[in-house]
């Protein structure tokens, strides 16, 4: 999607599979979208997978999509290997192994389908209430305060904290397992359904809203594509069902610019210590 | 598991997985937990893809476990791809592929660990007001009147429908595409991890509730079973988020004999006409 002025967005780019000779696809994992320690975000290799499905469907749009997430996935080259499922005039499946230098990292089958802006017949998914995007925090509040740097994942996706939510980034963590917030690409890229899988794991875990700050691993993720979102910020809502046995599921609500409901994700993690 | 009479429950022969000689796992899918027209249940056949990758693991309980139904599956032969993933102390991953005669039909990734009883530590899931079992449909009730005619799920799992969701039961369809009730194993096995990934989708479809009663095929299906259920009837509760552009999300919650949240699910369908 080259943008208004004919330039590609650092989103397209980090995210472009290429066929080889061989017909086989690669990708060049940018190491500019990591969440600390070289590790890639979540959602933009959901984003590079879907684009390997995509590239053998009939179809334009990620619908649904569930990942295992083997192992941490670093920056540097990795190969896309696509299974075709079945592909009918109403959708097509895939499953994608995305493979870097120390082996298959994540597994993903993906359906696509074409996806319209039409309104919901029935809905039971409201946009909460939220705080006007202009007077949430600032861009560079994304941590706890005893977290210095930014990730370089913050700099692509610009992310404004409800403070109603984010009492913890000023150090004053709260008791329920909730964080939300207005996301968009910061080179200004239109969300469209590529976007949305990677808004779906965009936000600080759910747990640093309680004010346990360690690591929170995706073991398993899956992300419905529900509509094209209009242009605009997208807001998401984050939310832990249950904390137990060192696990915790993370749902995710992402709405559009006109308050319409537009991905949901549910994720397995594990439970900081 | 053998029942206390030391016989194999139902449930446990018609999910079993073999090896063959060649290292291979096949299984002889059962006719009788079909959901009409021959189609096997979404739900069966994820406890057989589990039984798959639980015999390449070193942990004993599907913890995650997200499917693609490629094509509805019929009854008989299916053999069992299964690549095992990374494996470690607290967790390991595995894909399965079931194929019978007809080729692939469902692709699993399959995350297994080894679950405990152990309470939650933080829980925004609280099993809802229900109708006691013994005030709920009769188990024959689970079908609109327009309907004849018990599928073979039925006689498999005992399935009470709370009254307060189910009045198209009895002709008299809702508003809200909910639909909530009692499940347990007809053969009288208490629930474990493999039966939540049944009764993760063994519910009548939600958008029966609203009056719409046509087929609604599972595009992909999302399962996570978060703790060990104690022994006897499990409440599930399923609820379609948002019906829109021949799509429907449906959630489950299954709750176990004591209130305790043990399984989550989340499913993509396509929406009846």
């Amino acid at each position: 999607m080259p943008q208004t002025d004919g330039t590609t967005s650092a989103f397209d780019a980090a995210t472009a599979v290429t066929r080889t000779g061989d017909g086989g696809l690669v990708a060049d994992l940018d190491p500019g979208w990591d969440v600390g320690g070289g590790v890639l975000n979540g959602g933009y290799l959901l984003a590079v997978a879907a684009r390997a499905a995509l590239a053998v469907s009939p179809h334009p749009h990620p619908v649904a999509l569930s990942a295992g997430f083997l192992a941490a996935t670093g920056p540097g080259p990795a190969s896309l290997a696509v299974t075709p499922g079945p592909a009918g005039r109403t959708l097509a499946h895939a499953s994608v192994v995305l493979a870097g230098a120390a082996g298959p990292s994540l597994t993903a089958q993906v359906t696509t389908a074409t996806l319209t802006d039409a309104p919901p017949e029935w809905s039971a998914v409201p946009r909460p209430s939220a705080t006007p995007v202009d007077d949430c925090l600032a861009p560079d509040e994304v941590a706890p305060p005893d977290r210095g740097g930014q990730v370089g994942l913050r700099t692509h996706v610009q992310t404004r904290l409800d403070p109603l939510t984010s009492g913890w980034v000023r150090g004053r963590p709260g008791t329920e397992p909730v964080v939300r917030g207005w996301l968009r690409l910061a080179d200004g890229r239109d969300p469209d359904p590529l976007a949305l899988l990677l808004f779906a794991d965009a936000l600080p875990p759910t747990s640093w809203a309680t004010g346990r700050y360690g690591w929170v691993p995706t073991v398993q993720l899956q992300v419905l594509v529900r509509a094209l979102p209009a242009p605009g910020w997208c807001l998401a809502e984050a939310r832990a069902g249950e904390v137990a046995g060192g696990w915790l599921d993370e749902d995710y609500r992402i709405w559009d610019a006109t308050g319409r409901l537009v991905a949901q994700s549910r994720q397995l993690a594990r439970a900081p210590r």
